[in-house]
């Protein structure tokens, strides 16, 4: 009897064109399970092929709304898990919570550890995603887990823009690692902005930008965009500083209200983002880009499925 | 030192009503804590005063949106586990997903069990419940679990008002058990509404009415009551079987839409509930008597805190 | 190197019988296993052929004496996990305790679970069962679970009666939902056994038959018939109620004493159960009527090796 | 709230005398419980008071019948884990299974291991237990194990005899290492008795003497006496070396048929067992010496319960 | 019975003279354990006094030889678990193995994660730890992680110098984000040393120094110095960008050689760290400055005792 | 997709040579992996080599420093583990702390017990393992244990000697049992030397020589030699109780100083061990022999790759 003999890619309801577009690169059709709601808003799941003993991935980035997606992946993995599925992995393109990965305060959670726990309880035998807040919530996890990045995607596009003297400016010091590995694949220079509260009574803020950005193009970078807020602090705090055009890309296009006001009337020249989550690839601003990690995310799945190596994807 | 010296009683956003009514009968002020949403929909969480080695109480129906308010128990319970709580307990009046607790069909999952194991994995170490959807159900966990039953709450109501030659009508054949014992305890006869396919072609059901309600006071009983569908059904079948006038009563008033449309439409005298859900106590239809379970919440968590018998409250 | 390439069935000393007639239909022989007790009534259990890596199925229903098969159950998943099996199946034809499967008292333990707990530990990856007392003590597993069913089996083999005007009797309340499932199979009514106790102090009962029976060919229903005794007053019952005459049927024959003498006596037509257990095929009363689930659970045993859908099985 | 205020004993079915015993020497009655069995064989319990936050001890040696009296202990556990026991000691006065403590043989199971995680899966927080059969069984818990011995008791007993010339005789090789204890205590010398198969065709067995016996006041030792066979053999082989007289002694008297029997006719002097077991104490042969443990378990319970040590009982 | 009545402190043969000094704080004396090695290098452990039921706390930072001293630790805390303590407490004032915290190349280990895994299976309750190299370790735990900050000491020991116009100089981006936090306790700016490749083939590297410093005071800032490799190139790398004066700070003075000679050959005024390991306590550099963290750990081990907030230690 | 299609065997750093020889007996290289310390003393590990699904085998004996070699096995599985390896086997041929199996005096550890669950908590599947100093360390696991045996090695090389009137002598009472098994393969007679404390005051000891060595050529034998003290108290009595000559044999050569000294000195004619320790392969003493075990584990490797009994390799 052969073990694991097919792969079969479900999806929730969280980003099916992303599931779609994976299929297309894998060359398989999506399978067919039903997610739905009953009235009483209780989800409810059934798959509606046989998955025994199968292979069996399942995509659902932690979109909007967040704590749904969440459940819904849980509760599609029991299912998996009692209809005898061979492997379950998680494929997680946007991994909800990273900001809340270590207790900074008194009493508070770390749930993007208790994500991890409530994954692998529901039955999740690996965890596929992408450019995670903090590379140590793959520590979170004891199953395996394939942390993806789309920072060649944004790199190799900005590479072909040939700008003039590019500068990296990480949105906030606590992005600043991985900005500077951006920086690094762009040959550019990094600066840093750091946001400092100038006072503990009136709560004003001030935008220190430490590096060199004067006459430089700047490229600001985030792993994820919300409202835009932090953003556009960093954007107007490039140009005062004397960035001669200012461009902007982070991995997740989270993109809550009122982002995309904020990035059209915002000064650059564009922002580049992927479509991890739906909210990236449903404006219609001419001013964002959207790149695909359906094809990383399809060659991925591949090569775990063939038990290939996933690292030497992104091996220079 | 002394241990759990302290009870602490917090609730997350889904029924603050009920857990204030709870701190008022066992006279002690709703723990301070911040329970909200981040703009990009992530739940936040933080206790504002210290709980160390307390006993901690945490009121959460699975009220609606019945996920999110999963997710913020879950992120509250791994919060105070964090910081150190004494004891957990997830005071929960309604436990949503009771009627996915089995595999009825092929490839769904056991949504009640996943439930069980999320709570557990996130730190809860006891649960207190009302009137679960299936006793099984506490056998889905390994913790301590205390099942309180509104059922002498509903009885004593209906004993008050005398009612001539009731009968209990259990809406549906998976009810029929526990309207047995309400049966007994009202010292009235039961019927049982049996809902049947007639073909498998054009879907019509009929509503078998298995006993005796010709003439007779009838009161439908249910668990919960969602859209109020099938209770309008259970009704029209008993009117129509001959009953004399018509009661209904349920634990949980879930009251989803249409559902008190219905209520208000239908012929009944009127429909009985409990405050367990939010949902239930904000209708404002005069047919509606909503009873309160925050006493009988109250008296739980004081017998649990001091480790006096639960199961006395019960006994006849 | 290939995986679970080879399926082995093994037996313990619960329902040889059983096991080979599984054998037979698999086509294969019984895997060798010394299955014994030493002088001190230690159970000792050693596989006499290689199992490394391969799909080991052992079948043993939780028969009299009910303790002592499953801790050779447990024992041989123990020793079978210790020889590095690949996979091994607990296949419970009859899974005890069933009725233990809440807390409807104070301080009572829920067996049911306790024994997913224990065969779990113990290194079962799966379960196979029959018929189990409530469908919810699936979700009491986190292993996968196929529950099959022998109603089908029941259902034809009065289907072939071809009886006139059938009503299927659920022997008490609890039962009245599976005993719905069964009407439906048959196209016929539906009634329903009341126990009632009728005060509390000298323990009268009565039994209220709930629907129409009179004129009717009553066909009793139950999973499990242990004494007999509330299979007695439910078959009174019915021909009091005007019955013309009487079937029963169950999964599972316990048939504790003095439940054969007792049938013998009654006044049924037939009593219809299955194989499921030892003693019922060891009754020599020609009125009980044995049907096998032994294909059934060997073409069970085959498609879980194959990764074939069970749940196909029982589609209509 | 005081916590474990008070403690409890309890006792299953297998050994209430003994348990009784316990009770009268720490000065509290024994706590009531229903222990026993459904006509369907299947064992039920129910704790008959209060046992909430409560430090419960469950005394029930693993006598006959053995698989019977460990799943009673299990469900004994997991009624009290569910009823919100404070902590649950299993005490086991007899750890049956101890001889299946490795896998000396391919393809068998280690069910002392196995027993172990029943135990502590069920909820058991701790164990008290005597004299296993082998130091390392401590070793397969992961909760805290106080194993006492009867050496002492054992020891006492024989030095007030003031023995001429005694030699501890270990009644196979197995027991070596703890009859040098024995032998240690009482100041005598050691000798081994050694099984060995002479050819393996006809299983003929020679019993090889290590050690002198001449002359001397032989005592053999075993840490259980089950049939009483290898007892036999022993004795046999200290009276053809040459041993004046013999005694012997073991902590457990499983005593199955026919050692009672054997024993009477053995050229002993006496054989002196403890009350670990009911087997032990319903013997009514002159020649059967039993001491008791209850005192020794009394004492240990008395510690535990208020935190002293329980080491410091058998320091020198 | 009163629980956790005392607490008692104990230490591995890491770090004793910090183990008394927080006893001193305390005011109690050092608890009495034996912790050795048998000259077959199997570490052995035994408390030489009783501690059931007791509060106890392991004081053992991961100092030189490394894996030594965690396989001391978890010795011990397997130790103290099957002695029945109360709760365990690790105190590991330094976590080593911090830096292996995430899986930045393919096939690596979380060793930072394994430890985590490793401490609580031993059986520890709790952990304190002092300025872990990441927050997000602390997800690592499932068991409540009290991480204490040496950073006010640090700071107010600088605050005490006035010193002008300071500037806080991450020695490489990963640790910038602390060193904001310490640069908003003194007041000061922040500047940022980026170490880069030139090229792939010679491997030169250069320090870009992010930020201003020219004409100020910098204080280098590292969680640990390990052998003082980056820390000279930090400091050149100030020195050449125009730094007025430089000082040096850290956690953990980890000291690995050639370290210490570095440091006394460093163009830098003074080297400040705490006493977390004892390597910084034994330098006999006049350069090198030791602040003790005894009465933090000592104030915290009490608070944690007595269920007294432990965050209000490091509120503003 | 196949699984586990290859095997691939790794070693850490404690004894490569054995490693290497092991696949040369299973005919393919050894992988590639970075085994290494960084400068702060913290272990790295890299496998170089892609290991997805792959069959891993990691051989690493806990030779001194032992818990270097314990926590370096422990991060290679980990890392194993992440990296998506398809099963991982830890082959370990000398298993330290063996002799802390058991709670022999209050407050110690468990230790052999310890290292099982950090094993398995790591990600072990397996263990393969030689001679280890109890079989109950077995079942200190829950995943399955080849223990492997060098008795037949042993046995082989001196039944090839000839020998005159044999007697196998145990060192200590402890290795009784398994001296006995090696009497029984050569043929030989069984000796026991069981050392006594002669007074509490002085602490001499006598070592008595249980059993008959006069005139016979004695081979002492142990599993394990560490300083060679008990070696040397063994051989002096064997000798004055009139030994004609004296072999010594075990199966690990620990040799911890002064062992070698002590063996070279002794009044032994040949000291035979095995390979199973780095140390006991670097001595260069011609009086000790060394057998290998490498073809031994090849074998059982290859065994557990393919699914074939590894029992039958030591059945007669």
């Amino acid at each position: 009897m052969p073990y694991l003999e097919e792969m079969k890619i479900f999806t929730g309801t969280s980003h099916t064109a992303l599931a779609e577009d994976v299929c297309e690169y894998v060359e398989m059709p999506l399978g067919k399970a039903r997610v739905s709601k009953f009235s009483n808003d209780n989800t409810f799941v059934q798959y509606e092929e046989n998955i025994r003993q199968q292979d069996v991935f399942i995509i659902q980035p932690f979109s909007y709304p967040v704590n749904d997606t969440i459940m819904e992946l849980l509760i599609m993995i029991d299912a998996a898990k009692r209809a005898s599925a061979g492997r379950i992995t998680a494929v997680i393109p946007y991994y909800a919570y990273g900001r809340t990965d270590k207790k900074d305060q008194p009493r508070v959670p770390i749930t993007a550890r208790l994500l991890a726990d409530l994954l692998t309880v529901a039955g999740a035998n690996r965890v596929v995603t992408v450019d995670m807040h903090a590379g140590q919530i793959q520590g979170f996890f004891n199953i395996p887990v394939d942390e993806l990045t789309a920072l060649p995607l944004l790199a190799d596009y900005f590479q072909r823009k040939d700008l003039d003297a590019p500068v990296v400016v990480a949105v906030d010091i606590g992005i600043s690692k991985r900005a500077r590995d951006m920086a690094t694949k762009l040959g550019a220079s990094l600066a840093i902005i750091e946001k400092r509260r100038l006072d503990n009574l009136d709560h004003t803020e001030v935008m220190n930008v430490i590096g060199e950005v004067k006459g430089r193009t700047a490229i600001t970078f985030d792993d994820e965009t919300g409202t835009g807020g932090s953003l556009q602090l960093a954007v107007n705090a490039a140009l005062e500083a004397g960035a001669r055009e200012v461009y902007s890309c982070s991995t997740h296009g989270v993109f809550t209200s009122p982002a995309v006001d904020r990035i059209s009337d915002m000064g650059i020249r564009e922002m580049v983002v992927t479509d991890t989550l739906p909210s990236a690839c449903s404006t219609n601003v001419p001013k964002i880009k959207v790149l695909s990690v359906a094809s990383l995310l399809g060659e991925a799945i591949c090569r775990i499925h063939e038990g290939r190596s996933v690292g030497e994807l992104f091996s220079d």
